[in-house]
């Protein structure tokens, strides 16, 4: 109801504001006798940690993980997996001059009206900082969907108006590896240059920029989805959507798909293993996703995020009293979300996945094989 | 689970294949008291039944909505209200020739590898028949936020290549006018002129095509919408991404957004009304939601169809038997099933509203007034 | 929410008051390929019916259930199973004498102060007639459970002050002949005859007597059961007790169980056949359920009903104005409702084995067997 | 699904293992602006706590509660609010003995064959531990229905045999005096000598036994409980059996009211304070709940726990490879758990109650005041 839950078999509920005791997780569902390696889990924690790099904001935390239960001599016991993300560099100070401010494209507004009292300190429960136990329980998704093979790549597609061109290989091991050789993580070295320099002088400029990242899934057998509510797209555009910034979701062939004519639009069945129950499509228009169920190709998608709302300059607004005043971002901020949420991208990816794999487990004793 | 069920609080559950005895939908949820007129449910299910004109299905179908419970004297009662729509023009020998044969970019072969069983008359459940019993239901809910002075108003915005300009006027009665008075459903005639030649061209051509809708929610009150996971605008988009043949979701600035700077981008606070829990914005990249949470400005998204996948010519596929054979749609069919889906969108945006407003009442005890 | 759907995976959603068109479920999350028998659905819902015998109402229903989706060439499809009965013999005038009093200790009061509406016609939506729904999706839960040998038993263990001894076999076959071998449905036919004998006395009175149900399910496996808040003998719980005129519910040793001390009350772990994973226990006051999972043994629980309120003479009573009045019964009641209610019992039962016999093969694939 | 949550709009998640980090619960759905007293929640936590007395289990623990979200200046948030108990005196060494037996009438056998691992020590998941949780969140749900002026009081009515007599008043204040005058909580102190004299004896002989306990709820306002599934009543029949222990439910007449008649069971209405919206019964055999809904009179239940299944002294069982061996316990138990269970039993009603309080909100707006 108050929607701090995300799945129903493989469940996460998230707690925490950005300038509170601590952020965290309880992930419901969990299976039993998973590998949990909190290296693992802390690698991808530190994709998203702040003060990476110079195109990132440079608040300092390690966010570092604790698990508190569901974890037994490094095995998942199937009980609830809960883990905590002290705040460490809090800085409260940074925020009183807003404490009755409400910042342009911000919560602040809404969240007063709302609940009549809110903890404007960073944003408090809208600050983005809730997706590092996201990324947490993505990071024990992801481990839960490792041993199917199932691989998840998302990576920075676009920044302002600067586009990447398709990925050159289907290779995720080599994708990643394009992808972390830069500090904006797009899997087009040239491209990313492009990207760095531009997020470069949007930052010196005060001023920040919206992007877009891509995602490939693959390896997903055929069958996750419920056909009519719980499409898997359906899960998947909530999922992202969901992500602090986020303004748009397309799969497959999105929006340009709208504008083509059915005969170059559909996917042809081919039958290259000789097995009915393997069939591949020539093209890929539906994003490894028809009527709402995996169909075996790769899954794609893309997701648009929106600009940064604080800005380093000086924006006229209004106060809780009502009145007109004036507002200039301190704090620290990024001029460019992207480099750091495509770790959030791919943790939502695989709560989705491993939510719709087990969901689909509940028809095998029954599915005729 | 199985997800034939929408909403928490004003929850529906439908059911019902393309050819079996009925369709229908159970609103579970709907408050007591609220007046329910069938004349009114008649006519929205008329603006999305098949056969109205030269450019959808000829399919014949009355599609009559019956209450079977839940209404005593014309007033909901706060128990399930019921609703039947039984299927009449069933010509299930139409389908005979394709019972073993996977239509390409349909549900076909996910559904037979996910059940092990399907009833292929017409797609069964994975036909976008199923959305007629979501229309009924969607009624029922703006009949519910009528009183509110909640609007809700969709149009095709795009075909194909071809799209309209930005709507001429906020007059919701207005657009209406506009948008009935051409068969494609474009509030701007002369654009719908153009769209209706284009679509009977593809049509002749045994083809079809893609669109796009455009949607105005109007008169939301501020608070609509719980912050982390179920954002109002990930909510619409689940609800519109779940709605046959959808391929992307858009709200506010969308994908556009993405490429602009935040000096562009954010929305300036100002107090018209010297009412500091009524403020407004001066332009609206927000799309009236801020921080998952309405912001009294009105709701704007966009939906993009992929063309229909059924062509009236021959198309190489694959059947059950993993052969490879040859299909060629007979049936009835939409070359474009925008015009006819402006009231499936209407109807899951007023679903998503009337379970976002009835959540939020939840707060009005609590909350600082 | 709104309360009309029960079960997680195997979830039913019911609909439909006393005197309105019909009643109705939809079964949502039944497995695909389950054989479905309408034959033995009428047979169950037959065992519920009114006019049965002269120890039940004589109000006339055939309560023939029509199926409208969800099943194909006699198999369930995986979709929604969606069953209507309609109401035939309504007689409403019976009921206008009642329709601005409140009945003592039924749910015209509170329903009229929750709702502000209701349909007093047979209770509407608060009758027991909206069990006939919950009979016939039991029926289906029965027919998923019949292949993995489950059998569930129940029977009308005491009248009033009548209680019957304890089972005499533990062949459910026999246990059903000798519960159909008489009208108020108690295995014992000795304890059955006193039982009518009273029965028939208390109507003659136009009174009316409360009575127990004793339950045994057979064959559950291992494993059954969410060990926290969804135990499955709290779920078992939920389920009878909401079923009308549920009083008490206790499993396995029960409120004399709370009397015992533990020297006498645990259960001793054998293992006759020589497989760990197979163990049995000497006695079994844990009723087949172990830390709210089931452990292999007959799962044993009982049900109180309380005497049926509406009483074939006058008793004083306050109407909506407020004011004193008298009230007599008339329509057609039951003077003891436990003879028509075990397949209720048996349905709500079923209801709850199969959802937690689903949600534990989501255990399957990670399980160390 | 995996069942550690309870609640709908009021909704809790807990966590954690007998010998964890820790173990913790977050709230989910706590309205805003609500004063939280940390001293209120540590005095709930303390009426709980091992080591009261010599008639509860040694066992150090503190239980101190620690919030690590969504509380700001005293006052919740309307934000999920965390609440962590770190364990302190783990003394896994206790458990070392028991790591491959199954404990007679425990959780053992069914974990480990549910989900092939188990944290062993102390029970793990399975321990009454986890209900230290579920006191720190009924509290937090006490401080939200104290302006409602709603009391909930439960006091140990039964240990073994020896049965207290009525309660001698409906002050709760009194009432709780009565009760925390003794060590067994039990309001008639001449009753809890027995009681306690009885403990004792059972303690020496290193056997337990069982006990009951009864509760009243008071001001509970008319409309709460949804009628069919939900009713008020099922939700606290599935609160209760969802107690580690508890073996038995009655509410209002109960088991007794089986055994009568309806001219003896009806409760009479009556309007003493001339308010149609305000009846009363003459008597309260319905404890409060008519057709699953308050009715505005005391809400009244009952609840039996089974003997602590935990001896000390010797019992055959079986272990994990199958054979016979035997076990004592060691480690520091309970004789008779009643004593501390009382404030367990008060949490999930108050839990229960603020879930349907919630609930019953979403009617204002609609119904007819």
């Amino acid at each position: 109801m108050a929607g701090n839950s995300f799945g129903d078999v493989f469940r996460i509920t998230t707690f925490g504001e950005s300038h509170g005791e601590a952020i965290g997780v309880i992930i419901d569902g969990c299976p039993p006798n998973i590998t949990i390696d909190e290296t693992f889990i802390q690698s991808e924690l530190d994709k998203r940690r702040p003060g990476q790099s110079k195109i990132t904001t440079q608040r300092k935390e390690s966010d570092t993980a604790k698990i508190l239960s569901g974890v037994f001599e490094g095995k998942s016991t199937g009980t609830p997996l809960a883990m905590v993300i002290p705040n460490e560099d809090q800085r409260s100070k940074d925020y009183s001059h807003i404490a009755d401010k409400y910042r342009p494209s911000h919560a602040d507004y809404t969240y007063q009206i709302k609940y009549g009292i809110r903890d404007y300190r960073g944003g408090g429960r809208s600050s983005a900082r809730e997706t590092a136990a996201r990324v947490a329980a993505g990071a024990v998704a992801k481990s839960f969907l490792s041993p199917f093979g199932i691989r998840i790549f998302a990576h920075v597609s676009g920044v302002g108006k600067i586009e990447a061109p398709n990925l050159a290989t289907h290779d995720v091991d080599e994708l990643t590896a394009l992808r972390e050789s830069n500090i904006v993580r797009c899997a087009d070295p040239a491209t990313a240059n492009e990207m760095i320099t531009f997020i470069e002088a949007i930052r010196k400029a005060g001023d920040t920029v919206g992007g877009r990242i891509s995602v490939v899934i693959q390896n997903v057998p055929v069958g996750l989805g419920e056909p009519v509510f719980d499409k898997l797209h359906a899960d998947l555009a909530k999922a992202m959507m969901s992500i602090n910034a986020v303004h748009g979701f397309e799969y497959g062939s999105g929006f340009a798909g709208s504008e083509m004519q059915g005969s170059e639009h559909n996917d042809a069945f081919v039958n290259p293993e000789g097995d009915a129950k393997n069939l591949k499509t020539l093209t890929n228009f539906s994003g490894g996703i028809q009527g709402g169920i995996s169909n075996g190709m790769d899954i794609t998608f893309r997701v648009a995020f929106k600009p940064v709302a604080t800005l380093m300059r000086a924006q006229q607004t209004i106060n809780e009293a009502g009145e007109t005043t004036e507002i200039t971002g301190k704090g620290r901020h990024d001029p460019c979300v992207v480099p750091r949420a495509i770790v959030i991208v791919e943790a939502m990816a695989a709560l989705v996945i491993a939510d719709h794999l087990l969901k689909n487990q509940l028809y095998d004793q029954t599915r005729t094989k």
